[in-house]
């Protein structure tokens, strides 16, 4: 007996772009199989290919959905001190990515790996998250934490990030003596010390 | 007529790891050509083998030179003040960037896109430059930056290092308006500021 359920076509591209996130946290990008994706959602490849145009287009848009997912998982919470907030959106970052951390390696190797598509989509997802730092606050409240709100600043606040990520996949895979709390409060100083330094 | 020189064995490893770092400064190290190595150093395919065993460990050996050329060029100055040798470092890591891009982004692309051995060689080379930091400076000297020397405040210099680095690979992409001496004097700033918040 036949599963297949009738889907509208926004329905079954979501249905199509979960189950694609959910693949590249089992498989690596390169191995990435339209025919597995197809038999998963009981669908035919010409109806995937409809629905994306091919597989790297179907690929980007899966890895734009996992950089959307990751940038809805780490919105500011409603509090009125920027350090909180700061801290509750560094820790959901830190919890995102062991959460996701097969396919968030596998988009990182993809976009340092030399294809542009794919790194496109890596730094203005790494950009949204920290211009979000910026266009969620007052210069007043950004003032008042020693950062001013200059294209230079919002540069190395997109290398912090960086830096944050070079962290976070480190303690995940060697948390030493450090707890969650501990690297969550260390990345957050350090926001203020890499954008202090070079608002001054 | 003939121009090949006889060498030792020590100096033709010597010349064979030079033009090599020569080369992976002109193509990917995807395209390295064997061939073309043992063209430019009119020796035979046979000797190359014979001298480093494979292409890859050919390869490896290169990639070692170069950041042993990047670890030798960042030396710290004979200067008391631990900010001032901070600053030279970080200049010449800059500057040495600046004239090696093609063959260090060729490098960096290697180690991130799953190459394990290459990645293996870069980490330990960032380690060793960031180590150096902790190994060149009393507890007391560090102490008067703010800094202690235990393995997460390590552990975070070698991801300020990652942080340095793209800071860097986007300067000279597009300076903006910073001058060199002022990205350098904010990367210098800004490790106190990352290593001071892990220390607390």
């Amino acid at each position: 007996m036949s599963t297949r359920i009738r889907l509208t076509p926004e329905d079954r591209r979501e249905q199509l772009l979960e189950l694609g996130v959910a693949m590249i946290g089992e498989r690596p990008i390169d191995e990435f199989s339209i025919d597995a994706l197809a038999h998963d959602a009981s669908i035919s490849r010409g109806l995937l290919y409809h629905y994306f145009g091919s597989k790297q287009d179907f690929v980007r848009a899966v890895l734009r959905r996992m950089a959307d997912g990751l940038f809805e998982a780490t919105a500011p919470v409603d509090d009125p001190s920027l350090e909180v907030r700061l801290r509750v959106s560094i820790q959901a970052y830190l919890r995102w990515v062991g959460a996701n951390l097969t396919g968030y390696v596998s988009f990182l190797q993809e976009a340092q790996r030399g294809n542009n598509e794919v790194r496109d989509i890596y730094l203005s997802a790494r950009a949204a998250l920290t211009d979000r730092i910026f266009d969620s606050c007052s210069a007043e409240e950004l003032a008042a934490y020693g950062i001013s709100d200059l294209p230079r600043v919002r540069m190395f606040a997109r290398s912090w990030a960086a830096m944050v990520e070079d962290v976070v996949l480190n303690w995940i895979n060697d948390p030493q003596d450090l707890s969650e709390d501990e690297i969550v409060a260390s990345l957050t100083r350090s926001l203020a010390g890499v954008l202090g330094a070079v608002s001054a």
